[in-house]
C-alpha cells in the first residue's frame, strides 16, 4: 500500500513543527521523530529541549544529522507516522561536510513515493528576505529552495504555515 | 457584546497597513489609531508622517510605545475600531527596555477575547529569510514569531498580505 | 482587444520563473523573454545560462536592463506572451544608475492596462525577513514592495509561489 507524504513549510517560529506534530497526534499512528538538528551550542540545545518537551512521551526519537534517507528506510512503515524536523537543518549539516547537495536532494525526492506509512517533512522557507551578503548564505538559500521544491513536488499534501495557521497549497 | 479582532500580517511594504486602514474605513466605526512607533530617527519620522497623511482626518491618534494593553483598555469600545500599528515595533520597544516578552505576549493574548468593539492588529512576518547573523536579531525573530502566533490564535480573522493583496488564513 | 497581465511573485529559488514559463508554454502563444538581468559576475552569468537552458528554443530573448517600458512597447502584441524576468533585477539596475524609482514604477503600472497580448511579470518578494542592517538594502526593500504592490494592483491575475506551488491571490 502506497504511503502518504505531507510537507510542512514555514518561517522561523511560524508554528510549523507544532502543526506537524498535531497532524501526527491526530493520526493515531505510532509516532517516530527524526531530529536532524545537532546540539551545536547552548542556543540550539535549548531549542531541542523545548521541542522535546512539547512532544508527548509516546514518540520514539531518532537523531540523524546526515543519513536521512537511511533513517527513513529504517523507520518508515505501515501504521507509523514519521516526522522529519527539519530539512533545512539536514541541509546545513550536509553543507558542513561538503556533500553533493543536488545528488542528496534527488535521492530523497526519488525515495518519497516508495516510502510506506505516513511521512511528514518540516522545512524552512528562507528565500523571502533580502539577498544575503555572503556567498555561503546565498548558496544555502538556493539549495534550500530547490530541496523544498523537490519535496513539495513529490509530496501528497503541502502546507504553508504563518503565525501558526496553515494555508493548504497542494492535496 | 463580545468584540471582534482582526490580525493583519505581512512583510515590509506589503500594503498591510493600508489594507487594515481600508477595513476600518469600510466599517463606518469611529476610528482610533494606536501608533507603537517612536520617531527615533529621520527615516522613521518620515514613515510616520507618510502614514499619518494616508489616514483621513477623522482618526484619533494615540502614540503608545510600551503600554499597549493599557492603551487598548483605555480606547477599545463599542462602536469603535481601534487599529494597532504595529506589533513588531511594540516588540522592538519592549526589547529596548528589557521587558519580559513572554509575559507581555501572554498578557496581550489573554486580553484580546475581552476587548469590546473592533480591534485590528498589524504585524510584520520576519521569519522567512536567512537566519540572521546576530543573536539579538535571532531573538527578535523568535519573539515576533511567538507573538504573531499568539495573536493569530486569539483573533477572529487573520489575513496574510503580499503585494497589497490579502490571503485569508482564518475566519 | 485588451490584453491580459499575470504577476508571479515569490522568493528566491521558489520556482516562480519555471511557473511563469509553464504558463507561457501552455498558452500556445509566441513567446518573448525580456531578461532584465545583466551578467555582472560569474554567479549571475551561470544563473542566466541555466535559465536559458530551461526555456525551449522557440523563445525570442531580449536583454533590457533599464528601458523596460520601451521593451514592452516594442515587443508586446496580439498573439504573443511576453515574460519579464524579473522586476527586482530591473529595480536593482535602476537604483545603480540613480533613476527616480517612484516615477519608473508609476510609468510601468500605468502602461500595464494598455499592453496588447499577454504579459507576465516575475518578481521577488523580499520583505519577509529581518530588517536589513544597511540603508540601501532597506531602500531597495521599500521600492520593491511598492513596485510589487503597483504591478499587482494593475494585473489581472496574481500568484504567490512557494516551493514551486502557486497560491492564487487575484483573478
Amino acid at each position: 500500500m502506497p504511503g502518504k507524504t505531507i510537507f510542512v513549510l514555514g518561517g522561523a517560529r511560524s508554528g510549523k513543527s507544532a502543526f506537524a506534530e498535531r497532524l501526527v497526534e491526530q493520526s493515531g499512528l505510532d509516532a517516530v521523530y527524526i531530529a536532524t538538528g545537532q546540539a551545536y551550542d547552548d542556543e540550539m540545545r535549548e531549542r531541542i529541549a523545548v521541542h522535546k518537551e512539547r512532544r508527548g512521551l509516546v514518540w520514539a526519537t531518532v537523531e540523524e544529522p546526515l543519513d536521512l534517507t537511511g533513517a527513513l528506510q529504517a523507520h518508515a512503515g505501515e501504521g507509523r507516522a514519521v516526522l522529519v524536523d527539519c530539512l533545512t537543518l539536514w541541509l546545513t549539516n550536509l553543507m558542513m561536510v561538503e556533500r553533493d547537495i543536488a545528488a542528496e536532494t534527488a535521492r530523497l525526492a526519488s525515495m518519497i513515493p516508495e516510502l510506506p506509512g505516513t511521512v511528514l517533512f518540516v522545512s524552512n522557507e528562507v528565500g523571502l528576505g533580502i539577498v544575503p551578503d555572503n556567498a555561503i548564505a546565498r548558496e544555502f538559500r538556493d539549495h534550500a529552495g530547490r530541496l523544498n521544491q523537490a519535496v513539495a513536488a513529490a509530496a501528497d499534501e503541502v502546507y504553508f504555515i504563518a503565525a501558526g495557521l496553515p494555508l493548504k497549497m497542494k492535496g
